[in-house]
């Protein structure tokens, strides 16, 4: 399903690193594991006593980075951020890491994850005389410390996050610390490790790993945990709600390498198409993954279902571009430069393709006849994930509700829209049955239409708890 | 004297247009007029009834501007800006005109000038809670435009105003309006001109010249002009003080072609020059000037002199640049690569080298030894200015107080630093009899010491007076 | 085995069209599926009556074509070359097509393969007086045609490569025709297609795939088709000898789509591997490939052994860069940046991995090390190929004999070398049975050392038999 | 006159340089004096034991030279070229230093000048089957030196000049020796210097002063000079014949500070404006060059007219592009980015306006009206040479004949073309009165049309005098 426009898209990923003599070449290698999340702006932020340094730009980890940049970002502490972000004139005022003159103080923020207020307080800040220079929610983080009363950066921060809801996982750095924080809810994941001496947060394990970091444990949901020369403390400044971990990380965002929510990215795929091929059998002669994301559930699903598996789907690693597209070519053509079908594995077969997920539907209509185009006899498809019907608002880059085929059309009209011989997307008890302990503590709004934070809830009811360090 | 970090800088060019379909383009050619003002920053704001658009970058204007960046700034009114600034991973920050949403409103500011008291100002608007992006002046107009509780864009910029104290040429874009105005002591250049219906303004009058427009007249120091569908209308909202227009834009920043504070420029520096040769004759052969600046000088040296006026001096108009520095070179390749000594017209003879200012004195050191070894008998230097013994606090990159030569130094002593055999300075007296009826109404801090706007005065001690428009 | 410096690097892909409106354009899509056979240069030259048109970079296709580059390739016929070089000051000297003027004709030539007499043919021919811009093989082509006394360019054509000696699928491309040539042992591929009228040849068929055109068949061993306004004309200008195709093609280089000297890629990878599960059976729990190139061998070993295959090593398809590598780190940091493990595949698990090739060996040990740190219990190596023990002098970059661990090593040393519990080669009579008929026309030199053809053989004893068209 | 495509252009410019550690920097910066000669393409190639290093580029010395390029250029001895060409696909084949293997040795040539004789010749060696790669003169040089029999590349490049008609001022470098070579009739400018132990080669003395070299003496017309590691050595292996050096040179091409064909250029220039004055005296009040060129003459005529010189026209040195030319812009908006009129010396006056050389006068007529608009009373034109009457064969880019205005029609018509009050050219007589003794010995044939070498002169009738080195 991660092709081009078809997907859905994570909004960000972060990572951040204290107490190493390399913290910003570690960061943009980190940023590098990360690259999944966000591909179209990446940035990191150094600091030390002497104060902050920023490089950031639009394109990929290694195109930001391609040169001597690094070698200006010294000091001990790094944040970095991985975006998606709408190309514009000046949108590079967007990529992060933020940064800002928060009274004498120069602060950095790295975010991922939305506000579900933003723009109703984005609206009363400028009626109170705040500037805003480009359009993400993180610069109401800056903003809202700015004008907290608080008597410490950390306090500040904990103010902030009173006045925000919806999902964030959050790294501010200054010229003496590094904080990190995950909203109560826990929306997106953040992973604490250890490197030698130093601290290391990421987005997923699989940052960690190539940095060669320890995996100590996940930032729990509502946890602050503040990392300075001293030490690291934790802080749980906001009152207790429900866990609402992302589906759809486990289904199609995080890297199968990636351990996230504490279960293994890959083992979850693999066992979702398990109980796939059992909840939707089909009588034919092989499975065949949409690469690359489909491959554990299509393993699973040949697995269980004793069908053999074969790559009859090829990807291409090497991204053109549409500009080149002849105007005789056919319509096809984004498609093909990145999918190409391999007619010994599919002429004459009756084929199961397994994928994560359904969108717009309109790049699994094109394989779907591209499968046949190369000889495919008949063409089931099977989806990991139950439809997706609702646009998502914690940061996933969701098509609106009515550009969700699953909302506008039933089973059988969609069956009908792809071309496929039979269709099947796993049951939401299927899900559960897979998520065991965990179900009911993972979000699920975009296929349940039911959002666990709103706009215009109001989460500061509950008392303010400030940070008391020693 | 213009030669690299030698040279005196004008912080700023300003440009601004509206009621024209071609607004950005002209924007840039106006710029591009300008580009003496400001080399290492430029950038255009276009505005129509959909909002503003920008497009910044560091470098020259072509640079900016060296493609198709243009074409996406649509819209009838623009405003522009070049600018020195000084290299830094984020310095993008600081090139104008800067953007915010004040308020509801999307806001562009393009200024040249300087707040004497800008650093106070910014501690108490973070201490409020104001964040801070860059470290440039303009960033205040817009923070207390949005803090203003003034009824219309035109009044929030009132109030700004009332409470910066300095220089100001400063041009406001919003969607449906073009403001400009001048800080009532006038210390920079801002002149009116039509182009067909559309109004032009612009801070020389030799961007007019570029763009076809005519000159209509001055904005007056103090004034506010505000221009949208309906037509232009003054205001003067600030009480009238003593005009102070910066002597050095005669001296040396202003295009020669142009005609500022509404005197041509050549024909001010070539008087400058005969009332030097008066005051300071020399017993020589042929009058030199360092090019191009000091060119309109020297002719008027020579023509009261009655000594032949040469080339003696070439200017390279082929940038070089420093890191091609081959290790063996003498140190005076900067000066070389700028300057070159024509043998034919110094061998022998006893020269008057004519500039038009003197700041750190070791480019002159450089010239005097580059005019000796090409042959020259007798070297005597004449500076069409007085001597430059104080900082500007308005606008002028000029070096700390220490860094200047006629500071730290007495004539005898100045003249064996830069091993001339005589040094001529033009006295005060003469720049005044140069003034004419305009004496006493130019700012010579530069010259004197004496600022007319200092830190720490409070100009709001007069009425706040706000815009009524019909 | 695909990894980095590590493996054997295909020298060169092309495409030609002839007949079509929009030939540049499709030349750089049939290059852009052809990437996988050459990343470090890619050219197209675009030719009509008025004569022929190139433009050639070094990069990806796509960084190459990344603008509007191929606007002006105007014709409707076109050549275009991917290719490997080693990165020099003028290497773009190197990059096809080339381009001449032979006689009084423009000539672009774009070349798939090496020669083995051009060191020698290079001396005579410089001794006569000719001039060599570059280092490439295909510049003889030229030189050879330019000083043959043939009566037209095919007849100049078939004069030059009778003093050639080696590999050659080779384009030429005047302002009338397209030539397409293959050596008389057809060590490397070149097929035919149509895409409506237009005549296609590429090396590989998902070139044709891609721009939509239909397979028509190999262009054959000896075989040089005449392309021009009349039609396509075949001949047969050499005397006939026993086919040698190269039969890394189908284990490595080829992309699995494709089809190449008459079979699918992927399924004979995949048959690959089954035979070397019944040769090489081990005691596993799991079969991992090491991706992308082992993924059809592992499907297969797994079929034939009964073990299921798991992703336990992922590829990131975001390459990085050595640069950016902190001191403190790994040396393994090269390959973990391309792949990393999943822990929960392999922990505890007794791994069979199987990869296509083993060269050096390096990475293969890396790749070991990187199992058993991941929690892999045993490691079991399986090599769907035999050993590679000599050097290629048909167009493939391979290393050295001395640096190929199966020439220095036994296979009890190598596995120890790599770390491996255990190692298994796919054996020469198992390579044999999967070619069934074709066994004994593939030139196998580097698994046995025995070259088909070598320097020094005089290959013009034949007569030569020039071309007579009607 | 030197505005855009009105001014005839010089086609090169050449430096060498033999024995220094930091031969490819100085190089560069010799080729940074030499940029007036060719803006379009820069290149230096260096050497020593190991071999030939180049790097070559489109665009300006600073551009080509713009990062660390130099750095890779490691020997103690290189030359460098600066050129114009037209922009193409493939311009970069024309960049020089042009290199090739000629017989066994790496050979670089830099060329100043343009044989007569080369389409014949090309077509004759292309017939023998010696291939082109690009389209330049240069190209012969090497081709000849790689067919010759020679015995040494000296006597290669002696033979190959025998065989070549027409203008040359070149210089050879192989990795032990630096060979410069100026054609019999010394059309083209070559000076030889030194820098300490260090032997140098420049079209202009100014490259010398830059680099710190001493001027040696003018390399004479016919002289070969073999520069190594023993001296250098010079030969005329070409019979005497008449000087023939470029007028243009004196008159237009080279930069005032230098001293060419043994003669201060700005020496030159002022005493053709003083017998300009004579000729065509001007009843008027101020006088005004057409910088930079102009500016010698003007001053000549102000002195011996006693007349008043003014910069009445100032040149822009930022240069702008057309791109941003407004639709609604006037036709002469090329001309007033590049000029524009100082209102204050114009209005009211007569004037007289100084140039070197009218081409096709269409910016001539430009720039008269461009004074008028700005209040010039009346407008006389004197141009400090005789009318350009035919087109140069030697190196000089001139248009056709045809183009030429004062070959079009006769002078009352060519003043009323331009919209001139008067109009005066300088008297071929009055040329040989600055000349003196010289005159005759100067190629004038852009103003005779006499050619000294035709195309089909055969100067090989002299017998070949081969160089024997002790």
């Amino acid at each position: 399903m991660a092709i081009g426009a078809e997907a859905l898209r994570e909004e960000c990923g972060v990572f951040g690193i204290f107490g190493h003599p390399d913290a910003a070449r570690l960061a943009v290698l980190g940023l590098h594991a990360l690259q999944h999340r966000g591909q179209e702006g990446a940035g990191v932020c150094a600091a030390d006593a002497a104060g902050l340094r920023v490089h950031r730009g639009l394109g990929l980890v290694r195109e930001v980075f391609g040169g001597r940049e690094v070698e200006s970002l010294t000091g001990t502490a790094a944040i970095g951020h991985v975006r998606y972000s709408t190309w514009g004139g000046n949108s590079i005022a967007n990529v992060q890491p933020l940064m800002a003159r928060v009274r004498d103080a120069e602060v950095a923020v790295s975010h991922n994850g939305n506000f579900v207020n933003a723009g109703a307080l984005r609206a009363e800040l400028a009626q109170r005389g705040s500037l805003f220079a480009g359009t993400a929610d993180t610069e109401l983080v800056l903003h809202l410390m700015a004008l907290s009363g608080g008597s410490s950066l950390v306090n500040r921060l904990i103010e902030a996050m009173y006045q925000l809801q919806g999902a964030a996982s959050l790294l501010v750095l200054s010229a003496d610390r590094l904080i990190a924080l995950r909203d109560p809810h826990g929306f997106r994941p953040l992973v604490l490790g250890r490197l030698g001496e130093a601290w290391v947060v990421a987005s997923e394990t699989c940052a960690l790993d190539l940095v060669g970091a320890q995996l100590e444990r996940e930032i729990e949901p509502g946890e602050l945990l503040v990392i300075d020369a001293s030490g690291a403390e934790s802080v749980r400044p906001f009152p207790p709600v429900q866990r609402q971990a992302c589906v759809f990380e486990h289904i199609y965002f995080a890297r199968p390498d990636s351990e996230v929510f504490g279960r293994s990215v890959y083992a979850v795929r693999r066992t979702l198409g398990r109980v796939l091929a059992e909840e939707h059998p089909a009588d034919a002669d092989v499975v065949v993954p949409v690469p690359d994301s489909g491959v554990p559930a299509a393993l699973g699903y040949a697995e269980r279902s004793g069908l053999p598996m074969h790559f009859g789907l090829l990807r291409s690693h090497y991204k053109g571009r549409t500009f080149i597209e002849p105007d005789q070519a056919s319509r096809d053509l984004g498609v093909k430069l990145k999918l190409s079908p391999v007619r010994s594995v599919l002429e004459g077969r009756r084929v199961v393709v397994v994928d994560d997920s359904l969108v717009r539907g309109t790049t699994s209509q094109k394989i779907v006849a591209m499968l046949r185009s190369a000889g495919a006899r008949e063409v089931h498809l099977r989806i990991s994930a139950p439809p997706t019907i609702a646009s998502c608002h914690y940061g996933v880059d969701t098509p609106t509700r009515e550009e969700l085929i699953a909302h506008r059309l039933e089973l059988p009209a969609i069956r009908a829209f792809l071309g496929a011989d039979s269709l099947g997307y796993l049951s939401p008890a299927g899900l559960r049955a897979v998520q065991g302990d965990d179900a009911g503590r993972y979000c699920e709004a975009c296929f349940t239409g039911r959002y666990p934070v709103r706009p215009g809830a109001d989460p500061a009811d509950a008392q303010l708890r400030l940070f008391r360090s020693t």
